[in-house]
């Protein structure tokens, strides 16, 4: 077992991994920036070294300070959280050839799903379903007819070199396919002086499920069920939840299976998540693998019953999986609401500052990760999550209501934060009956 | 279901009442003192009554005021929590008399088990073990070989006037009992002027161990497991643990069914708690029953799933219980830390005061239940409890582990508390060996 690990991140996730290491009787190693010294996750490491000045590039993203960290503090290992480093396999590899373990999954791995085309291939060699299209651009009116008639109606025309919707439409039925390709076409071309197209199918109030996996060195592959990830306001995730309440047992079954065959397709050992777009027949379509633990990884070990973070340094030191498949039980429900110091009133806009009281929710199925506290000052230079507000309750019906309670209980005076909008959003009459998709709340909540 | 409910409380119970209310959509209403105007149950509750000064007999003790507030707020019922006026039969028919309903057990029940004997008898009258003891006084020294022999030795011998361990001795076997009568016989004559003294069998190094039950008004009747308290301080409870890893299925089983069957013969409904010494054989005798919710109720609801307060008011409305006996499951192990403001370097000398600083623990597992905060000050008017540390995890292992990591995390500044005593405690290879008794602190940590 490694006797020392240094976290090279910041926040609630370096906080998560100091308490497994301090639980585990591992010494635990923080870096920080300048604008963090007052952090909790540095006040609660067994040892500390800042690593340079407040811009993530100037010391979080420094792979030279961190591994000088890990030498002079003699570490074993380096946990890399998620975001700056965790998906980087140069990273990855300058950790292993220096002589510390990285925590995640191989840099051959990391670098095979980071790339779109070969993670689709990999996926389609596993028979994970992918989104059907055509392949490459579409030559004729008559290739797309055909190519629209196997992927059926309603198919999305994108343009190769396109983005921000310029020369992209939805052609519902082929009396339309002609006429909308020839759009597409014009506008592609006079937008980016390349008029190529081609073919997807498309999918109407998508929703975003995720299966966590975690596998060791020694070819175990299990999953720890399904999350959904469907509340997002501009691609990003707000609240999650585990199970996914709209799944029948089959297609949970069906879409866990594919994430283990694509682990196991990709080499990969260690946690990951593979992420899918559902369709509202539950058809599920893979669309990347996550390389890392992810923000929202306490929804599933609440409901699996698996400590994540402690199972990942295990699998790094090879040993094997500490469960089997059939150990896991899924049992209640877990919704995780991401704190934010954002202001939901005024566009969400970041709302550092010092925090002047605080109150963190307790009592029975809460759990509240934050490295923040009274008198704490958010710096202005990283992402705005503050803590995560996560609940576990036997029935959905109960864990709304206890998130709702946990919501209203929670005091963060000095700054905003989004805690009102989880409230808002929890009560909301589509929230409670599922019903929602990944753009609902660009919708719903659009200002004018 | 009730619409208000009134919290006769303060503290973080106060707070636990509130909660359970906010979740099932009923209204909460606090009433506090003058030195508890700053209390979170007091900012959390959805209205909330002040009863007085802040000396208990002139607040919380009130029982017109407590009644004038109920009035005034229209409550349905109130909850007394525990401490105060939770086990007062007089205030329990005030309430119902007064049209709320009292949530609790009947008046008469908690009459019948608050009184020694009358609470005795309906145990012998149930097949509970109670201790084996003479019936009255010793006339002769032939009784008291015939009876000590029926008992088993050792034996106690205690004065009927005694106190403060006058008159009292131990024989361990028939050799030394007329020489022990003799002794004890006229050391209580000369100390209290009454030389009787009757005999009781000697529990060595007793285990408290007491069974969560909950029972509705149609007779239904379930027990949630039981509870190891042993880990007390001149009596009074300080770590608590579900279940005990001391006992066998069988055992367990006979304690829980024990339980049952006395609260059964109580006619009790509403949650309670039967207490027992259980000797180093595990054999078990029945001491007394808690007729409210207790402070350590969290652990037997975390291994139980059962959210108890909820449980409590469901069956206060005459609906009957949720769940049956074979729908629970004993899953995992929870301990539970009391953190007083108390010093443990002077003796637990109270340490009342402004807390300057805090950090709440957080993370897999862990539950913090406290009404303080970061700018409060604990008054110095009531018991020094100030919160509760709760974890779950699946081993007693992994639970003692999380717990010395929380209590490493939790940060009070300004005051001293026991966190530092409970760490020292869990550290220590007794605790971790569970073969501790009730004098166990008292012996190992008395100060020369």
């Amino acid at each position: 077992m490694f006797k020392k690990i240094l976290v090279a991140n910041r926040g609630e996730i370096a906080l998560r991994v100091i308490r497994a290491c301090r639980e585990m009787g591992i010494t635990s190693v923080a870096v920080f920036s300048d604008a963090d010294r007052d952090s909790m996750h540095v006040q609660l490491a067994d040892e500390a070294y800042c690593v340079g000045t407040a811009r993530s590039a100037d010391s979080y993203l420094r792979i030279d300070q961190i591994i000088a960290a890990a030498e002079v503090s003699d570490a074993d290992a380096v946990h890399p959280g998620y975001g700056f480093l965790s998906e980087n396999a140069h990273f990855n590899e300058v950790c292993r050839e220096s002589g510390f373990e990285f925590i995640g999954p191989s840099a051959d791995a990391m670098r095979k799903l980071g790339d779109k085309n070969t993670a689709r291939s990999i996926a389609i060699a596993n028979e994970v379903p992918v989104v059907p299209g055509s392949d490459g651009l579409i030559e004729s009116d008559d290739v797309a007819r055909q190519t629209a008639a196997e992927i059926g109606y309603p198919v999305l025309i994108k343009a190769t070199a396109g983005g921000g919707g310029k020369g992209m439409r939805i052609a519902e039925s082929e009396d339309v396919l002609a006429g909308a390709l020839k759009a597409a076409r014009n506008e592609a071309a006079a937008a980016f002086g390349n008029g190529g197209v081609y073919l997807e199918k498309f999918i109407d109030r998508p929703r975003h499920i995720e299966v966590q996996v975690i596998a060791d060195t020694h070819g175990n592959v299990c999953h720890l069920f399904e999350r959904d990830c469907s509340v997002q306001r501009r691609h990003q995730k707000l609240i999650e939840e585990a199970p996914c309440s709209t799944l029948t047992p089959e297609r949970r079954d069906a879409i866990c299976q594919a994430a283990v065959r694509m682990i196991r397709g990709a080499d990969y050992a260690n946690a990951g998540t593979v992420e899918f777009i559902v369709d509202q027949n539950n058809d599920f379509y893979f669309i990347e693998v996550n390389a890392r633990i992810q923000v929202e990884h306490p929804v599933s070990e609440l409901v699996a019953g698996v400590d994540l973070i402690k199972e990942q340094i295990r699998v790094a030191t090879g040993q094997p999986l500490s469960f089997k498949q059939e150990d896991l039980v899924c049992t209640g429900t877990a919704i995780e609401c991401r704190i934010n110091a954002e202001n939901p009133d005024r566009g969400f806009q970041p709302s550092p500052g010092r925090i002047e009281s605080m109150f963190a929710p307790g009592g029975m199925g809460v759990r509240f990760d934050s490295h923040v506290y009274a008198g704490y000052t958010v710096p202005p230079h990283y992402d705005s999550m503050i803590g995560k507000l996560i609940v576990h309750r036997p029935t959905r019906e109960e864990a709304i209501a206890t998130m709702r309670r946990a919501l209203a209980e929670l005091q963060i005076k000095g700054i905003s934060t989004t805690a009102s909008f989880h409230d808002v959003v929890l009560g909301h009459p589509e929230f409670v009956a599922a019903t929602i998709d990944t753009k609902w709340v660009d919708r719903e909540f659009q200002k004018p």
